[in-house]
């Protein structure tokens, strides 16, 4: 039985993760090092942090190699980052082949969405799914999309950007120079700022309340409380983010036509606030889906239900919940060295595989 | 050198063409039957006049399969139509299992849609790319994708219906159910009804006298015949159908990132009066475009060239038109015994493949 080992270099701190080839957990650390310290620090300190767990772990098991979430852009040809704002100074530092240098073994480098959609789909919601779809919502919005068993890249490993995908061509600007697109409704950014919004129009006592108070954060889930308490005007937030979802999701079942699509992230905490405007929405948007929409979900939307016509077949589109919380993208760069790669991510450097 | 024969059952009469496996053309026929003189005479008739092709071309080459592209919603596991408007009296009919039967000759059934995107790719504008994506503009708007060579059919052959995308979730109503999506702005269908929108304003008097004319009918074709006479009513009908277009294509790109997205069917005829609104739309909209644009586009853009950070690896997202017509779709239907059958299309069915 051979081992990969997994870092999420997503957050605040550096978290590693030691993983058998069949998924089971053999230990996972959080190193003190603050990516705030900067590049060298953290080089360093992760491939200690690496070379002690493997050297923990070879005794028994076979060290199968590295892979790295990071949430940017990632040039997976020359194994560096593009762009990562949360990583400043890392831009064009051959992160992947140094790291490689020093432990001796393979590293793949992947987008932290990406990450996420395999580990949800190796151990978590859409475990032994051949395809799916995962939508993480967190500061931002990102995807990942897992055609029959691994990411799916793209030309320039930009695809699965489902966070930009426009939902209304007039809606708010994003940072990404489009309109209306998810991560405008549905990133906990996008809620704070409708809360805000909302407070504006002086209709929203209990947001403005909470936007004044010194001993709770202003936050999405700050707003999810207040929609779970009942608040009108929170309540209609978070319909707007399940509106968003389904129409995304809609253009999703159209486009891939996949058996799952799992949403994830910080905000998927509030998928009882959003869940039924999300299937409402999609329910009404997606002949596909409504064709293939699960009975549960096919009994509580019954106005619509004249319309359809099951398909023989039996075949469902699932929507659902992660079940990996923050772990999953850790998970997901475990597996990374467990799959392979292929040769188009990686020209000019042999094929390694697990055995 | 072996064969395919390639049947498009799509308009109003069944053309049927005999193709060598490296996409030289040995024959084109057109036969008589109307598609609207019924199922029987139309699958008689098109058993007969694929084995005389096949018996014609036998002699010096391998026969190896037939392909037919179909307007509508395929079950490819069973090969049988579930819906096709066009084809009334040929639901639950086996048509794949009865052409088999009477042919002795592997036959696969494929949507009309998918079957020109795998016509471009194999002798068009897509020629020699892994993967692609065509959009078909022409009653209603269809969509294919090819990856790694092969159409991308999803969990239920229903993936690639990209004419029910959604561009603007207030838009007009479509007949799947939809508001606002790609079909309800960028089909032949949307243009004249457009038209008639324009000419209920008051403001479009040539329009509405091509409405009144006895000598030119009412159609999209017409309504860019006045668009290119700088009519700018009719221009900017077709900027809307660039608009919608260039967001579908920004939300293809940001999730597919492929390279190369191609623009079939009858209204791509009008790609003069829309191609510059299309651009414009994705330019602004998708920075995976935007970084990835060639050179000609980015030109045209140059108000928004600051903003832009070409890739270093040199690859292009390029969207263009299609270029074997009405031909893509016969050459398509073709290509399909050619490359095989995968086993989750047809289960309990050996695989066959051209060898």
């Amino acid at each position: 039985m051979g081992f990969a080992i997994g870092v999420d270099l997503g957050g605040t701190n550096l978290r590693i993760a030691a993983v058998t080839e069949d998924g089971q957990l053999l230990e996972k650390v959080t190193t003190g090092t603050q990516v705030s310290r900067g590049r060298e620090a953290v080089v360093s300190e992760m491939a200690a942090a690496i070379q002690a767990l493997a050297t923990k772990y070879h005794g028994g098991s076979n060290f199968l190699g590295v892979g790295i979430g990071v949430p940017g852009i990632i040039d997976k040809r020359t194994g560096m980052l593009r762009e990562s704002p949360n990583l400043p100074g890392w831009d064009d530092y051959p992160v992947r082949d140094d790291l490689e240098h020093r432990l001796k073994t393979p590293v793949i480098l992947e987008n932290d969405a990406n990450a996420a959609a395999l580990g949800e789909n190796w151990l978590g919601a859409a475990k032994g799914m051949d395809d799916m779809c995962m939508i993480t919502l967190g500061t931002g919005v990102g995807g990942g999309i897992v055609l029959r068993g691994r990411i799916w890249h793209g030309m320039t490993g930009m695809a699965g950007e489902l966070g930009h995908i426009t939902i209304d061509p007039n809606g708010p600007k994003c940072g990404c120079g489009n309109y209306g697109c998810v991560e405008v409704f549905a990133s906990a950014t996008a809620i704070v700022r409708m809360a805000r919004e909302a407070i504006a129009t002086g209709d929203a006592p209990a947001l403005a309340a909470l936007a004044e108070s010194r001993d709770v954060e202003f936050s999405a889930k700050a707003v999810n409380n207040l929609a779970l308490q009942g608040d009108k005007p929170a309540e209609e937030i978070f319909r707007k983010v399940g509106w968003s979802l389904g129409i995304l999701l809609a253009d999703m079942v159209n486009a891939f036509n996949l058996h799952m699509y799992v949403i994830g992230g910080g905000v998927s905490a509030a998928w009882p606030s959003f869940s039924t405007a999300l299937f409402d929405e999609i329910f009404k948007r997606c002949m596909v889906y409504a064709a293939t929409a699960p009975d549960e979900v096919r009994g509580i939307r019954a106005g619509a239900s004249a319309d359809l016509r099951p398909l023989p077949s039996g075949k469902k589109t699932i929507i659902t919940r992660a079940l990996l919380g923050s772990d999953a993208g850790l998970y997901g760069a475990a597996r990374l060295p467990l799959l392979g790669v292929e040769m188009d991510e990686r020209r000019h450097v042999p094929v390694f595989k697990a055995e």
